[in-house]
């Protein structure tokens, strides 16, 4: 029984979700779809690619998973399907695999190209349902890969933005925002640990000081912030049950500033 | 192995959608439920019906669709099962299903009154979970349809808006404003091509202008609305990479004129 | 075939629910997860406690109840299962389970300790994916519930906010708003009908009158507020085809009062 697992930018007030899913289970009708999220922020190629490297690692070996954030449906972009060590991955080629593969590297690259696995008329504005499931579903009756086109050598890369090392500061940006309104900044775990190599350090962020690195929301005081390495590996930072992002005032794209003292 | 296709305006707040699930598994669990949406706009029977119209054909022979939109909940409203060719419809009489009826002629319909089949006592207030789903589910187990009540010779019909047609305009109307801030018209692409048989046409939307028909988002300068015919086949405008109902200050409701030049 | 019911304050923005039942499938592929709601407000034990009450009964016999709201992650809380007459719940000890276990009495409850089921290394932050999910997946293939850790004798418990019952007066106080802006109060269906007895009552709601208990949403003219016992079998004030919430101006946490004349 094949599981995939569905990533895209479609909300749910649509019927998006659930007709891609549909056309997946009349090709294949024993398949199992887990949603990753729908709520990618509209046409945010790099959210999504975050999302994805935080999930993927979860799932059972041999998971489809269907990345679809495609500002750029219809055009020349390419859609690809990229088998690793131990899963496939079937997206538009616009960089939202690029920050999964740097983890799990590509074994094969296949630009999908046979129409024959389409819905007819393909649309210009929904190929999530007109290919992308499609070839999902087909894929997981164990279709060959290179049945679906050409082997290419090459995807569309992304990267996070670069967060600022200096000698003594480290500047951070916030790259995500979860639905608690926690900050979730670009520093994984390793640089920061590397950065501070156990001195103290402050992090100033409005009229608040952090100055250590909590193991959980509840080690601080109600409406102070606090900093700690997230579940997904990287430097966060939150408010013991509330919204750090609405109190704090910052959202996506502000920067956090860690300074050695 | 069926399959139900399940639109509501449940919302996915309460605990609505995973109760009705809950007792169709508890008379079917080989069951498979695919959401096609739950946020339809509260109580808007036709958004249903449009949604439902854009959905159905991308489904799997044999599925059961289970659309509540229920604004008569409790009162004196029919409930019915219809059988096309292809589907099954479990569904409050109100006119939900008079979109897709037009497609798919209804082969038999069922008036939904043997209440052997019912949750008991059943509510006033939730359906859904009393009644409908319990007819999905025994359905689901290939109850004869007659068992289930009277064979009824007719339903409820709703219409879209009406689009008015003159010689040289066409003035639609928007009927549903998706998650990406695209307007859908009540033009389909039969009408809309009919009318402008090849000949240059524009349509003035604040202070911008179209004078094409666009074959997906990208197709146009940032900022300056497309016209395009979409996914589901009608006429829409949008804007690429941005949300054109924001922008523009459109919504469902609103009238569009295209004319001829 | 398990099936899992599941509830949270994890949203759908986020990938932690596609995340936790990613978990649960890796280790037993066959069961069925139906969601019961992610959108309980954040970290509102109570509010979950009532949803869960709410629902679980329609669950068929044997589910497994994963049960996550959990403001204390990483503290010194437990994590317990508890079984059932009927069911399984697994969840943070913070009183989330109170309700329904004075409906359903434990019969055994485990404090989760043995770490040979956990996801390695444990976050201190995320234990719905390194913990729960982990021992739903293994109860589901009827590991003994012994081995999850020890037995203890007792459970946290939370109570909903009382009522305040005078000879003439019934204060009501609204513990929960529906998507559809449905006010829901305190009141069970028992305690209303035992204050009134058949007397004459009225509930003054702003400049609005309610002086008797409606059957359902169209027992009342538009735009004019009305009382019902709803499809939960609580004391609910409603407006026909429309959001009480809002044009009453009423939220969680105000007061209702019913007076007999």
């Amino acid at each position: 029984m094949a599981l995939v697992g569905f990533l895209s930018d479609f909300g749910l007030k649509d019927n998006f979700v659930g007709v891609v899913k549909a056309v997946i289970l009349k090709i294949n009708p024993s398949v199992k779809i887990v949603d990753i999220s729908h709520e990618v922020r509209p046409q945010d190629i790099l959210e999504a690619s975050f999302i994805l490297k935080s999930s993927y690692r979860f799932f059972p070996k041999g998971t489809i998973f269907l990345t679809v954030v495609d500002p750029g449906v219809g055009s020349k972009r390419k859609a690809i399907i990229v088998k690793t060590k131990d899963f496939y991955f079937v997206s538009p080629d616009n960089g939202l695999l690029s920050l999964v593969l740097k983890e799990e590297p590509p074994l094969k690259i296949v630009e999908i190209t046979n129409d024959k696995y389409f819905l007819k008329p393909v649309s210009f504005t929904f190929q999530a349902r007109d290919i992308f499931a499609c070839v999902v579903g087909y894929l997981s009756l164990k279709e060959p890969l290179g049945n679906f086109g050409k082997v290419i050598s090459s995807f569309k890369t992304l990267e996070l933005p670069p967060f600022q090392l200096k000698k003594k500061t480290l500047e951070a940006e916030i790259i995500y925002v979860d639905r608690f309104g926690n900050l979730v900044t670009n520093i994984d775990e390793k640089t920061f640990k590397d950065f501070i190599r156990e001195k103290k350090f402050k992090i100033k962020i409005g009229r608040f000081l952090i100055d250590k690195l909590s193991l959980n929301y509840t080690q601080a005081e109600p409406f102070k912030p606090l900093a700690l390495i997230d579940s997904f590996g990287y430097l966060e930072i939150s408010l013991k049950e509330n919204n750090a992002s609405e109190v704090l005032k910052l959202k996506k794209g502000d920067k956090i500033k860690v300074e050695l003292l």
